[in-house]
C-alpha cells in the first residue's frame, strides 16, 4: 500500500490484523514509556555513563533512571557494561534491538516537525517557540 | 547521519537537542496514549463509525474509546463528520497531520516484526505466538 503522506510518499507493508494481536501492538507499548524512548535517543551517538545519560536528558530522577534502564536492560535494548576500573565505571550501550528503536523515534522526530506546532496549539493554545 | 539497523541503512535528519525541547519529545507524549495510536492505524484506509471503530479495535471501552476520539479531535488528528440522516450518522476521519502520523507507526510495526519476539520472551519468558 502506498499513501501520500506529507513527508512523502511512503510505502507500507501489509499487515495483519493490528488490532487483534499483531507485533505492533507491542511496539506501542514500549512507547508508552516516554523515558525509554529518551533514553534510546539519547544513546544513538555510543554508550553513557548513567551520570552522563542523566545530564543529557534532564528532567529525570536517579530513581526513574535506574527503573528505566533495567527495564531496558532487561528487554535486551540495553547493555550494561562494567569496567573493573577503581572506582568501577559502568557504562550503557544500544543493543541491535535498541539501535533499531532509533528508526520509528527518528520518523516520530520528522512528524512533529511538520505537525508539532499545530498540535501544540490547539492542545494548549500555544503557537510553540 | 547514516546508520546501519536491521532493517537496512537508515539517513536521520540532524534534529536539535530532543532532551531539552525538541519537538520529538512531543511525539513521545502522543505515542505514550496507545488507544491513540490503535485508532490512527484502524483509521487508516478512510473513516469509520463509532461503532465499527470500537469492533474493530476490540478490547476499548466505550468511555475509552469517546474519551481518545474527542481528545484527538482537540489535537488535529481526527475530523469528526456527522450527517444529517434520520438516524444521525457520525464518522471519524483522518486529518493530514493523524495520516502522517502512520509514517511511525508503521516503522514501530517493522521494528516489532523484527524483535517482538525476542523482546516479548525477555520480559515474559513467552517465546510469542
Amino acid at each position: 500500500m502506498t499513501i501520500e503522506t506529507d513527508i512523502g510518499q511512503v510505502e507500507f507493508p501489509a499487515y495483519g490484523d493490528y488490532e487483534s494481536d499483531c507485533p505492533a501492538r507491542l511496539a506501542v507499548d514500549i512507547f508508552g514509556n516516554s523515558w525509554l524512548t529518551v533514553i534510546v535517543y539519547t544513546l544513538r551517538d555510543g554508550p553513557l555513563r548513567p551520570v552522563e545519560l542523566r545530564r543529557a536528558i534532564g528532567g529525570i530522577s536517579q530513581k526513574m533512571l535506574t527503573q528505566t534502564l533495567r527495564r531496558m536492560e532487561r528487554m535486551g535494548l540495553l547493555e550494561r557494561r562494567r569496567y573493573a576500573e577503581a572506582p568501577p565505571r559502568v557504562e550503557y550501550a544500544l543493543t541491535p534491538a535498541g539501535i533499531d528503536l532509533l528508526t520509528p523515534i527518528f520518523a516520530l522526530g520528522a512528524w512533529a516537525d511538520t505537525h508539532g506546532d499545530a498540535v501544540r496549539a490547539a492542545l494548549y493554545g500555544d503557537p510553540g517557540d
